[in-house]
């Protein structure tokens, strides 16, 4: 029998962290013009990316991602023992149809703008339990694809509150592996389904904030680690509202992340970029986490990050007859090489 | 490290069974009217399970299956470590609410009718690789939401062809553990997406026959074994049309299952009840497992059974856009107590 992998209530603890050997990053010509621009494998100008349809463009999109990432470690499809992917389209077609092209067995996710983090807890235990030896991991958004289904038709021009985020355009993928040179998966804290009542479809960073601080309140219980154990804690998708919401919480739970704590949404466009609260969807945890975060890793400026996937369960039928939107957040440790000795 | 528990191309071999050790089952009226009634936990009568949606309904068939599973096996919530599940419905709405009720720790899936195998197979992985001693794995479908969110409106009372398949109502849910008593999974093997260029949103059986073919002989393949090996070999509901294509193409790759193969599909429903070619649905083959094959396992008149969870990756969104339906197949064996020794 294999021994206990699992701490405290809900956290895995790697005996034999599996490595991140390699990522691929596709993004828009939005997130192509802002900050953490240098940190992207390509940019694509075109919405359409050369396809007929939005929902194409970002199928092409988590493809080229994939492809990307497994070119850079010098790997074919058939190296991959399990593909785990999922996005915010209905039947999660981005990832089903990426699937088909690439013929790797997949297994497929469902946990809103937190999929990254899920696909990164879900296939670290693959191999860490002796069931893989490489894991292709990743997941995709678009703003056209994310805003016509969940909201309005984007022709439609509707004025946006200023709690509203930008879905970001993109994808991203990672390798992980048992062996290979790389940053490493230490922990994952899988988070449990929290709704405080939020029930507006242009505020989610409101709705995923309570979610977030569960599953980091949850990771410092667990591991007896304090903020002070981390370099940087790094939400997925939360903006402006979401982030000072989730700081505020976490206070009341005796824990003080501020002096180390930003989210994706935030870093991934500047100020003038006019998107509204900041970024999110799937594609912008996971465009950050393969570029930027990765870049801070693989240079040993920080050690050890600890980030959160964050997801806003958001169904427009469940919302039409009347329910509030839950959020869910998984969280996952990664360190440097370094860190790791 | 742990040892490798990875056999072939997509077959993981458990080195330490994990255990069936509860299930619970709620079908709807139709279901109850059929062959194995006396097989399911709970029958519902009223289509709108005394709420006010169809969608609430079947959230409610999902919160009751795993609550009855949790009761059979004398646990609570908070004896689970980690709650996997998926349906039909966009946002997989049916699970993240069950889930926001349970309060259990959540990943969530999306293999359309494959779920319920799916979370077999990453349940059966997290408690072989010492991530969980518990996990609660399930999934739901209802005529009457898939067929207005993936068809035509239910009112509109729309023809429909023999090729068509109706969706079980029922939500069936199972409790994995690394000790207790029942049935044990020993494999798992996780299927590729497949996709032979079906796209009518009305014959999904043969939309997903070559994806079950494809896993049903990767899993021979994989384990050295053949269809004798098998007591039954089972699909989750590739009903009449595409059960007899799974047959032939499986004999064009050189293996005979005529002999002890048949589809949760086919079994749910009597001749008599008008339901065309046979049962569909996530909860097709989940009721189906939970309630007749436990019942077969737990006798021990069958030993050692092969069950493929089917899905059809149908997308109304890319189905307007050009594209075909790929299918997908998750196989999983169970075996009874006796065979095991």
């Amino acid at each position: 029998m294999t021994a206990p992998q699992k701490i405290g209530m809900q956290t895995i603890a790697f005996q034999s962290p599996p490595v991140i050997i390699s990522t691929g990053s596709v993004v828009g010509s939005r997130e192509g013009d802002g900050p953490l621009a240098g940190t992207f494998d390509k940019v694509v100008a075109d919405t359409y990316y050369g396809e007929k349809t939005w929902e194409k463009a970002e199928q092409r999109m988590m493809f080229d991602s994939m492809k990307k990432a497994l070119q850079k470690a010098n790997l074919q499809e058939n190296d991959i023992d399990f593909m785990l992917a999922g996005d915010l389209l209905n039947q999660i077609i981005s990832s089903t149809f990426t699937a088909r092209s690439l013929g790797i067995p997949f297994l497929g996710l469902y946990g809103a703008c937190s999929t990254m983090y899920e696909s990164l807890a879900v296939g670290a235990m693959m191999i860490g339990g002796g069931f893989a030896d490489r894991v292709l991991a990743g997941t995709s958004s678009h703003y056209c694809t994310a805003e016509r289904q969940y909201r309005f038709p984007v022709e439609q021009g509707t004025q946006r509150p200023m709690t509203a985020q930008w879905t970001v355009t993109g994808a991203g993928s990672m390798i992980l592996a048992k062996e290979g040179s790389g940053p490493v998966i230490t922990h994952a804290t899988i988070g449990r389904v929290i709704d405080m009542g939020q029930g507006d479809s242009q505020d989610m960073g409101a709705a995923m904030a309570p979610a977030a601080a569960d599953t980091i309140a949850r990771h410092f219980m667990d591991t007896g680690r304090t903020p002070e154990d981390y370099d940087l804690i790094i939400t997925g998708d939360l903006a402006t509202y979401g982030k000072r919401l989730t700081e505020e919480l976490l206070k009341q739970k005796g824990y003080d992340i501020s002096k180390r704590y930003t989210d994706c949404g935030i870093l991934i466009y500047s100020g003038s970029q006019d998107v509204h609260a900041g970024g999110s969807g799937c594609g912008c945890s996971a465009v950050v986490t393969c570029g930027y975060l990765m870049e801070l890793l693989n240079s040993e400026r920080y050690r050890r990050i600890l980030g959160i996937g964050t997801g806003a369960l958001l169904s427009s039928c469940s919302l039409q007859q009347g329910e509030t939107v839950p959020g869910i957040g998984h969280a996952v440790v990664i360190e440097s090489l370094k860190e790791r000795k």
